[in-house]
């Protein structure tokens, strides 16, 4: 456990069944005279209806507005660098972010690069961003990445294969809204790989050397709703309970990594994504279990401690028989949520594996955080588990 | 639960043994120019050192600044104005706020009274305070009241013997900075009085009738960390990993009563403190026991959710016994921490038993959130519980 630590999020977090359509009461405390807003989303968001309700809002309110659906999944820096440059001419008062991950993540660096001289490139790794940028609202419609509360934004950069996070406090946005209904429609695999992704945050965390009185509590609180909900979200997916604990899950796993840090699921996660394009959330999905499996003789007390929070019974059985339910339990989502376990499908082979460890190894930052070491090939191990011959 | 609620608490909060010696670290991200800082504190606090620790970084930094140790324990309007006109004639881009939850609760006014053209009783009620104060930092001395991080302060009202709360987001500090080395030395009788206060923001938040799941994570992890230290500080106060626990458990507590507010126990104290000068934790210590055992059959299911954190056992017992259990163990508390139970000792007679009662009566806005409503009866009841004849 760290015994210095700190805790930063939202400014405002509102939350529960339709508050998008209260947006507009939180306007003025936002900016006292918005004139003009950017709507960064994605289009099948809009296409249901989303953008929408905000728009009509910002009517309302005699408020102009610009849409943006121009930002791809996982965006490259190219992709957000074209987009700032399209609307840079315009000048907003607040910029709303209303989608996934990717559509967070870029709101928030537009945000910066309104108010910076930087480039995207002089941006990247921790606290590098100069000033504060444009006043963002962040409304995820995904429970998965945790983007809304986090100071994290991840960029792909093809050239280099590679995803590389800007880390900003600047990033943090000053309303968040957490309004379930968003998610009721979300598809089965992206329900499925993105809760898991939520939950990897959320244990991540837990098990994180640089795990905290703070992180704990949004852990294990994030560990409890996930796992009393991701099955049911993805069986029945209009279940609004459901959908609301999976969407505070998510939240909450999104204030534990920015306590604690995510790990090895996660250093291992990035070279699929930049090299073959895997999504995030499906990276982290697959790598999971596998991870897991290989961390926990290392963490078996912290396991135990999620024992309760993911009801496992635990009667009669000694501390490494809990620990191993805990991951049994992981495996078995995997199989009912249908999370695919083979790297092939992704274009993966045998002969990409010395290469995908070797930029795994890389991400040090992460790895530091592991509760086992990892060694390269304790890393190929983890990447051959997950090609099916 | 409610089915729309929202979180907001301060912009950014370092914790851990030591760490008041990083202030330095973030004043440039609450302010980037910062001339002058008023440090807002009390005597006892003062000649422990700990001001001087923050006096010491000022002065490294080039800062100028100002020590205030006018305030009073419960302050009064009067007190807080007079020491406004004091102070007002300087600008300050920082108040330090450093104490008990008097000290910082007038910080917090003290910082919107500089840039607001409002007296105290224009700002009285919710959301009365016209624009944001000076950037506040607030560091608590003491583990209860969880001032820190809620945008409530309380006003003492002598003429009329009232307390009356302003509640505004402008109130909520940029920083926060939980130091257990700061709670070391505190006074038996004040860990277990404030430590009680705490332990009963968490709880009414946890049954009031707007719990939500924001609420219930912050209620349910003070819980846990109050129940497993607070009789550990109060007989062994030198042990820092009891009063970190205790300062995080308070912490929590404000930010689950910030989210859900408190109840009746928070409403029949009130007139204890505005009439007859009762300290805010000691009067809630007294009336917890006597209000839960009154609340008990309204939130038996509740309260057996409490029964885990409290690390209280369960095994084949009733939920109504369970329930019976979380009841006596605060019992329990009360015994062991010599809270009093006993009004006559503040000058309560009863013949003041109605006047009492009619004055928690009108306290409507917190006697609203309780799971039980009680008539004018059951409050005299209560009173007169703890009147030893």
């Amino acid at each position: 456990m760290l015994s210095v630590y700190q805790f930063q999020t939202a400014d405002r977090i509102i939350a529960g069944a339709n508050t998008l359509s209260q947006l507009k009461e939180h306007l003025h405390a936002i900016h006292p005279h918005i004139q003009r807003a950017l709507i960064v989303t994605q289009p099948t968001v809009r296409r249901r209806g989303f953008s929408g309700v905000i728009e009509q809002q910002l009517t309302e309110k005699g408020i102009a507005f610009d849409v943006c659906t121009a930002i791809l999944p996982e965006p490259t820096v190219q992709n957000i660098e074209e987009t700032f440059a399209a609307y840079s001419g315009n000048r907003y008062e607040i910029i709303i972010g209303l989608g996934g991950g990717s559509v967070l993540d870029a709101a928030k660096i537009l945000s910066v690069l309104m108010t910076n001289e930087q480039k995207i490139a002089d941006m990247l790794g921790t606290n590098a961003v100069a000033k504060p940028g444009v006043a963002t609202v962040l409304i995820p419609t995904t429970s998965g990445t945790g983007s809304e509360v986090t100071p994290n934004a991840i960029v792909t950069f093809p050239d280099q294969e590679l995803k590389i996070g800007i880390v900003s406090p600047y990033l943090l946005p000053k309303l968040v809204i957490l309004d379930p209904v968003l998610t009721l429609g979300l598809p089965k695999p992206i329900t499925a790989a993105t809760g898991m992704d939520a939950f990897t945050h959320a244990l991540e965390s837990f098990i994180s050397n640089k795990a905290n009185y703070f992180s704990d509590m949004f852990a294990l609180e994030s560990i409890r709703l996930i796992s009393a909900s991701i099955v049911e979200a993805y069986e029945n997916g209009s279940s609004i309970e459901a959908r609301e604990k999976m969407l505070l899950g998510s939240t909450y796993g999104g204030m534990a990594l920015t306590a604690a840090g995510t790990a090895a699921v996660h250093a291992l996660a990035y070279p699929l994504g930049g090299k073959y394009g895997i999504p995030h959330g499906v990276a982290n999905s697959m790598l999971l279990p596998s991870v897991m499996e290989f961390n926990m003789d290392h963490c078996v007390d912290r396991l135990n401690l999620v024992a309760g929070p993911m009801a496992i019974e635990t009667a009669g059985l000694t501390p490494e028989e809990v620990a191993q339910r805990v991951i049994a339990k992981i495996r078995e989502w995997t199989e009912k949520l249908n999370i695919p376990q083979d790297l092939t499908a992704y274009g993966v082979q045998e002969e990409n594996v010395e290469a995908l460890a070797q930029s795994a190894s890389q991400v040090t930052r992460l790895l530091n955080n592991n509760p086992k070491v990892l060694s390269l090939d304790d890393m190929k191990m983890i990447y051959r588990n997950l090609i099916v011959k």
